[in-house]
């Protein structure tokens, strides 16, 4: 199963709408196919011009590494020199803190991830698991 | 006045109903603001994985040069060599195709560009018109 | 479907068999998933240091813009201002010579693409479509 | 001597029976011949995106500084400015995690380097140096 445009645009429309009733900070949102392709992005007025930047390397960080990006920063607290290579040797695709989330069909299987940066990881981590489980799919680790 | 992402969404929405009504091939669409960020961004499902940054290369080379993209594709065909120079210096932030068009408020003011590839220069010029058109924004060459 | 590895390695076998065969010359050979990313590569004794990045860059621009290298780099002879400005939007993912033909399933879905560089484009291209042949897979145009 | 694609493809096929003999996660498995330049690449169905990025800057890492990067990691441990810094001047061709390790010829000369990442840096490098030593060909710090 791939994921479509119809359900990228559910899942940015309920993160989004998360945002907005937690009075979260202008956010960037995007979500990428299960080859960490752009399938499609927002960026809310006001947000500052990194913030596409950001979200877009939770995503294909969490994709990348087969992990959420809060999995990720958490071990590269403990090992930063290994994490930092990682980063240069992808050229960036990688950013280390939450708000990127695997996305995974019913049956479990990765078929995409959401990244979003804007206000703290916290707080873009919990409007992109809304932003999933509106839009009926799946999130996080299932093993 | 800045290009929103109400509206930038609007334009996205209108140049995908006009795809579609016109059956073209799967589109990629790009949404850049005054300084050449994303706004907005979609790829319909089964669109070429290049098709995301032709798109976006329409819509920055358009603000890049301050023309769209079908004058910029006119003018290269005849200068080919200074049109490749630039494509090289600017790191390939300029597609030589029509599908770059410039979006632009009531007074006529650059508010930013709409870049769409997918299917001939033709189709994607006309789907990005129709998007910009249907927001209620203006287009093109106003001197 | 997805390429498999097992699949990815019979159509390199089977090329490079195809390539001693009719004698040519040391060969890269590269196979790529739909999402472009490498799935298997070999490069033979002898080949000259470019043809990894060639293989790959005839691979990726297939899977990019929705057909072989050889009809893009027909298109190419007849508009290579738009081409060689998409080479530079994708940051050289583009090589316009024949030897990068799509891999699809039995229903004709494009599940990756193999490059291959070394000989001319047609003896690279004879080689890509023996390895496909081989594996039991379907190459080209569809429609 | 150089590392011909036969000894590579025989380091390949050993490293990937001892990681399936382990019950490994998925592996991405990079040879590299003196230059660093690839001779053979095979990544398993599973392997996360980054997966061959990552083995392949173990590889050039190894080559690059000379040493397995088991040793380098260990290094970077205690000198991480320095290393950080290797990374950036290399463009992010080293990666600071065992399972980059050096392959030497019978007399002990460097002839190449493998790269191996999907599981721990211990089992990664377990994998890389059951391969090398099955093809019948020598690793580590003759010095």
């Amino acid at each position: 199963m791939s994921l479509t445009l119809a359900q990228a645009r559910n899942v940015i429309d309920a993160a989004l709408a998360k945002g907005r009733a937690d009075s979260a900070q202008p956010l960037a949102v995007v979500v990428l196919d299960a080859g960490a392709h752009p399938v499609a992005m927002v960026r809310e007025d006001g947000a500052s011009l990194f913030r596409f930047d950001i979200a877009k390397a939770k995503a294909s960080g969490a994709l990348g590494m087969g992990a959420d990006t809060r999995v990720l920063a958490a071990r590269a607290a403990s090992n930063s020199v290994f994490f930092q290579s990682v980063v240069a040797a992808t050229g960036g695709r990688l950013a280390l803190s939450p708000g990127g989330v695997l996305i995974r069909d019913v049956e479990g299987a990765v078929i995409g991830a959401i990244g979003i940066s804007g206000d703290t990881g916290d707080c873009d981590e919990a409007c992109a698991i809304a932003g999933i489980s509106a839009a009926g799919l799946s999130h996080g680790d299932m093993k």
